[in-house]
């Protein structure tokens, strides 16, 4: 632990200066301006890989964004980890709220302001960082294999047909992700499970072109007002969403279960006080740890028709839309509820309009194992780089990799995220806490050095 | 009615021409970007005014878009005509669905495609020809008053103080205005009444960031879908308006007005086939004249929230905003109404979110005699022109201005519009029957003849 604590220390400027150039990319996948900007962002992880001592390193062509390869092999006899990350972001809108420019990083007290800051560049170079620090100090315990790939903002819609490709190159005893949130430094906590999801579009379409609001309002269906009242009636007065069979398949926890959930720190005032909220909003009868963690939910990522400029416009809109995703829970499939939702939408639209709905994506939802070696390893390399033994809590988010892993390579994955629910992940102004980079560095050795030792 | 015919004929090519420049300038009221646009269209119909033969023409500066005005005094014995249009536009997108660009005019089969070409660079043009024809011809029979202001479009906010700071000047026995529509050139119709207007603009504030919809989702109000909850709710099963105390001033028509209001010819099959729509939609107990014309009514002009770029991104957004409107109908007001509206809207906020309610513009309802000499001249100027005797009707559109006039000035109006509920008004693809413009061109004269006639 001291050698490894030395070593951060001697090149903490250096991890940071490196962090600040892959920051610098707006490795937006979402959107295909940034096209070139993405492709050079897997060139310069490549890069990175191969001088921290990575060999085989390779940009692999994808129908989509490139996956970035690099491995280690040490000894076949030893256990091998498949560390997984996203060089991919989120889009910087709305740009106008960013206190500095999202892809111009900037330090203020000890945290770095930049969209990927956590989510995830910050947390997948802190592996790359850990592993030189293991080739430097010759202190690799085990084989290790980076898989860095470019659409995980996007679904990773071609990760999939990658891993089916190359299960031989990617065989691995675990895989470790940093891409999920602590409770705090003080309070260090490991995510036991996470969310799948279901990603739609809506369109409605009422008359078949922008009317004039005093010529034809009140005699027309206005599609920006029926949007809304199927909107609104996706939740019932409990806040339960009320699409036929959504709950059906919903793994409902243990009173024991439940309440070791609960255990975990949380202060409702706080909660408030962060968000700027007066009051918290929610389904009927859990708390706000089981809400978004155990409790599968609907919402509204986007909405828009009509006129939305500057002033007034008396119009009465063709169309409007809506973005709309749900997150799923043990043992919801996305690919069902998916159905589930359109055939229900489509059920409850008025003949006096006409709805569309477009599927963008989704993934299933994971709950890992407690009991496992990788799990205990993480545990133990947590408890000893900050002193105290990690929390197990469950993801609000999602990774939808994590069950393919499960599914095609057949091993099970250990989510150690060093990042802050207050991290600002998809919103303006986000931010990683330099103390959380330089831990999650220390702590990563920790992990693969226990991990072998219990693989014995 | 031959001269007049004869002259027409004559100059159509050069009217057509005149129009054509007219609608090429971008003259967007709403939008900031084309000040310099709506300036120069000001001056350009000042200079066509001056052409035709009018004194005293004049662009009168106003805190906002300045007013046109231009005036024939052939002797103060006379009745005097006030004739009211507006030179700006509406904003023309979606740009997309244009099939030719809105500020270069088109013609096809008989129609000019341009923004404007009807509401109202089209018809108040056709004042200004008529105005030409009947000075070359010798034939202006009363006084002649020319008031084309430039902010309709964005609520005429400063055409009242203008009016009222300008009584003398804008003395008059009747307002004449060509600015609505009429049922056909077959079943010419005057309107009798126009719908008043509370234009509001909404905006829902849920957590004071943008969030990650799974980290925070299922635990903190979105104000997307709070937002479609509220809007939802402002209609019931039978689309009544729920706002409180909403209905209370509507007047309520008898039996026989009821009747003879749906005398006017509707035809409901192609009514939907030119929407587009299946079925239609309204306030139950109405008809479809009805809905549009006698009944307040209230719409959202446009919706927005949350991501609405391409692709997919998971956020909770922190803020959703709506433009609403309500028609109002005699003897609702729009400042009470406007009242009503913010009063109820804050009431059903939950304690979730915060409601923020702007009201942007309004104006009143008004009903026009129709046993005035000035809505018989109309008459006969119609039936003369048309061969057939317009049928009253009610406008579902607004024109705020037609009560201050009533208000300030002391005169009613007459609406001698010569649209068409087709023209696609505030829509894209605006267009204007050449066959309406010269005939309109044709009627205007002789209702100046009858005014002036049934006024000795």
């Amino acid at each position: 632990m001291q050698n490894i604590k030395q070593y951060v220390e001697e090149n903490k400027q250096r991890f940071l200066n490196e962090l600040v150039e892959l920051l610098k990319f707006p490795s937006i996948s979402a959107d295909p301006q940034y096209k070139n900007d993405v492709l050079k962002t897997a060139e310069f992880v490549a890069e990175k890989l191969k001088e921290a001592g990575a060999d085989n390193v390779e940009v692999c062509p994808t129908a989509g964004y490139p996956i970035v390869y690099g491995e280690k092999i040490i000894d076949a006899s030893k256990p091998t980890v498949l560390v997984y990350g996203h060089y991919d972001v989120q889009p910087a809108d709305p740009l106008e709220v960013w206190k500095t420019s999202p892809f111009e990083p900037v330090i203020r007290d000890g945290k770095i302001f930049a969209r990927g800051a956590c989510d995830d560049k910050g947390q997948f170079y802190m592996h790359v960082k850990a592993f030189e620090l293991m080739i430097n100090s010759n202190s690799l315990p085990c084989n290790i294999k980076f898989m860095i790939e470019g659409e995980e903002e996007v679904g990773s819609s071609n990760l999939g047909v990658f891993v089916k490709e190359n299960t031989e190159r990617l065989k691995a005893d675990v895989v470790l992700i940093s891409d999920t949130s602590m409770i705090s430094l003080e309070n260090p906590s490991l995510e036991t499970g996470l969310r799948g999801l279901s990603y739609l579009e809506v369109e409605v379409t009422g008359p078949n072109r922008d009317l004039h609001s005093g010529v034809y309002g009140g005699a027309v269906a206005n599609p920006a007002t029926i949007l809304c009242q199927l909107i609104a009636s996706l939740h019932d007065k409990n806040n339960h969403v009320t699409i036929p069979g959504f709950y059906d398949d919903v793994l409902s926890l243990t009173d024991d279960e439940r309440a070791s959930l609960n255990n975990a720190p949380y202060n409702e005032d706080e909660y408030k006080k962060d968000l700027g909220v007066d009051a918290l909003w929610g389904e009927q009868g859990y708390s706000t740890i089981e809400r978004t963690g155990i409790r599968p939910t609907l919402e509204v990522n986007g909405i828009w028709g009509g006129y939305i400029g500057e002033g007034a416009k008396t119009v009465l809109p063709s169309k409007a839309s809506a973005k709309i995703s749900m997150r799923l829970v043990p043992n919801q499939h996305s690919d069902r509820i998916t159905e589930l939702f359109t055939k229900h939408f489509n059920n409850i639209a008025p003949d006096y309009v006409k709805v569309n709905v477009k599927a963008h994506h989704g993934g299933e939802p994971v709950v890992t194992p407690t009991d496992s070696i990788a799990y205990k390893a993480a545990e133990k390399a947590i408890e000893e780089a900050f002193g105290k033994k990690p929390i197990p809590t469950r993801g609000g988010g999602s990774i939808p990799i994590v069950a393919l892993f499960e599914e095609v390579l057949g091993i099970k994955t250990v989510l150690m995220g060093f990042g802050l629910d207050s991290d600002n992940l998809h919103s303006p102004n986000e931010k990683y806490d330099l103390a959380n980079y330089y831990k999650g560095i220390e702590t990563i050795p920790l992990f693969h050095k226990y991990y072998a030792e219990l693989s014995l």
